[in-house]
């Protein structure tokens, strides 16, 4: 069992990483120091049976509610919220109670959002039951819901008191979604680890089969390289935005597609890492090298072709998604770009045009 | 022109104190460095307009809009907070744009939570128009909508970029709006600064009656009393707990008349603070002097006969709302007494039944 160290200017707080770490959780939460009379359990509908059974036997708490949540990113609204917040008014929860999420990404953006309003914060515990929300969404505090305007337009910055990454959780995970959150670890490789990047490059095959020793390592360094850039800039004024590296792409792939089960956020990061790859080659930022080596990579994942999923005709789609992402502060688009695998460029612009006709010639060809 | 710097965890702001410095607005936010594009201004609907045009051509941005608020407990909800991201959406803000809020507490709470929903968090600007706002709401960071459950019971903790206190807003306020500013002002001289209490008590009229340089001493004085809680307790964990004093007992006056403009919050708070000394003094935890002085200075103020508004029948409503109010951790209702002029206890607990005969004995005789 590994514990990492998240120390933001609003909370400190850890990580802990390991396989079949559930026995400990009551230990974990004693160690740990935090209080709570009522707990509500958020889960998500995926999460096999056995595996709620054993965390819910693994929690002191007067009150005991398990809310299973049917995540989806239709379901990522504020009705949802508000269901929540609802059952937290009628069982007379108060600020010093607990929410604890048992699911993917998108359930717990909604339960840490959730504990962020009900009386402006109460204590929060994250089990992500994903590989991606293992490696992303536990990290950063980010929180949200979706409108129909976008993605996560709607959120706070809220950090957990405690998460705890489970393996052994990862095992009823169809490949699909081990893909997707092998995605963000990739990227974190990409963004400031190139050591790591060899790592995953020389051992794909067994990470993808979630073979404990190397999908352990991968999970670890992939949260040391997002845990260095959250401390360093917790709301995103600058640093932390190095994150978004293949993400405005990826949200205008989602949104374009309406958010259908054809592609979902991480296979979306991947084709946004593609595009990012491309343009930064073709912009002469990235050399050869490396272009090459990262393009051999997404090929053995086999995510080299956007035409695929996308016609010239979504261009105009594609390019507004792009241009009304929430991390663009301005007209013109920030996009995260590479200088060498393990650098990235975080400030530069590009006009709507000039990765309209980059899009049009070299992605959709 | 005073200004008084707020440093919380997560923010550092300043807050100015002053009269007619409206004119030097574009230059305080130049020397404050606050750089935006766009702006949103929420503006209660009962600020003179002469002021709206004021402020208005002293602001540098874009796109300049004038959302007009109609400020009322019954409006701070949900739908006005969608109603102001709505605005924000359709006009592609972006996070380094700002809201501007002119207006009282509740304006400045709905745009507080508002800015820090959208994109998770834009720039923020507070303007408080009434008494109430200038020494209360406008420093803390508390942001939050009522639900059927209660008040104040979603929201935020989100610290505003800069706060422009005009005392020559106040000019415009009925007695009764400067009445209900004051209670928070005598609550901060009770919990923390004898001096204040005195020079409050010796100079009521001329405060009531906005003189100016008694006014801004007022305002001043309380204000670093509530920077001085805020700053050690950002999220209300403990020492925030003294600011309310009164508080508990005056939520539950509010939400028994069901928020009628019989009593408004700051009227509440007064009869809170009566409830709170009477039953410091039952508990034989304040001294006599202090106890007749208080009462002394609330008879001036005419807030000493709790009958004129509820009866015995109102009780069990009364007793209701204040076991769910959120700032109670549990069953037991936390309350804050007071030991002496300045000084209060924070972590006394009473039970239900105790606190349902001392206000039926005491208060509605």
């Amino acid at each position: 069992m590994k514990i990492i160290n998240i120390k933001t200017k609003s909370k400190h707080y850890n990580i802990y990483i390991g396989h079949d770490i559930f026995a400990k959780l009551k230990k974990i939460i004693k160690k740990e120091n935090i209080q709570f009379k009522n707990s509500l359990l958020i889960v998500d509908k995926k999460v096999p049976k056995n595996f709620i059974k054993k965390i819910k036997s693994n929690i002191n708490s007067t009150k005991k509610i398990v809310y299973l949540f049917n995540a989806s990113e239709k379901n990522k609204n504020f009705k949802s919220i508000n269901s929540i917040l609802e059952i937290l008014f009628k069982n007379n929860f108060t600020r010093n109670d607990v929410i604890i999420c048992v699911g993917g990404g998108i359930t717990g953006d909604i339960s840490g959002f959730a504990s962020s309003l009900y009386k402006r914060g109460m204590k929060f515990i994250n089990i992500p039951s994903t590989l991606l929300s293992q490696v992303d969404s536990s990290i950063g505090g980010k929180t949200g819901v979706n409108n129909k305007f976008g993605k996560n337009l709607i959120g706070s910055f809220c950090q957990p008191d405690l998460v705890i990454s489970d393996t052994k959780l990862l095992k009823s995970l169809p490949r699909r979604e081990v893909v997707c959150g092998y995605a963000e670890i990739f990227k974190h490789s990409l963004i400031a680890n190139k050591k790591l990047f060899l790592f995953l490059d020389k051992n794909l095959s067994n990470i993808l089969k979630l073979n404990p020793k190397f999908i352990q390592k991968a999970i670890l360094e992939s949260c040391k390289v997002k845990k260095q850039i959250v401390e360093k800039d917790e709301k995103e004024n600058n640093l932390r935005k190095s994150l978004n590296l293949g993400h405005t792409f990826g949200h205008a792939y989602e949104a374009t597609l309406n958010y259908s089960s054809k592609l979902n956020h991480g296979e979306a990061v991947l084709y946004g890492i593609l595009s990012a790859t491309k343009l930064s080659k073709k912009l002469n930022l990235l050399g050869k090298n490396d272009y090459e080596q990262i393009l051999s990579h997404l090929s053995k994942l086999k995510f080299t072709n956007l035409s695929k999923l996308f016609s010239r005709k979504d261009l105009k789609k594609i390019i507004n998604f792009m241009a009304n992402d929430k991390k663009n502060v301005s007209k013109k688009l920030n996009l995260i770009t590479l200088k060498k695998i393990g650098r990235v460029n975080i400030s530069k612009q590009y006009n709507t045009v000039q990765i309209r006709n980059f899009i049009k010639s070299e992605l959709l060809k």
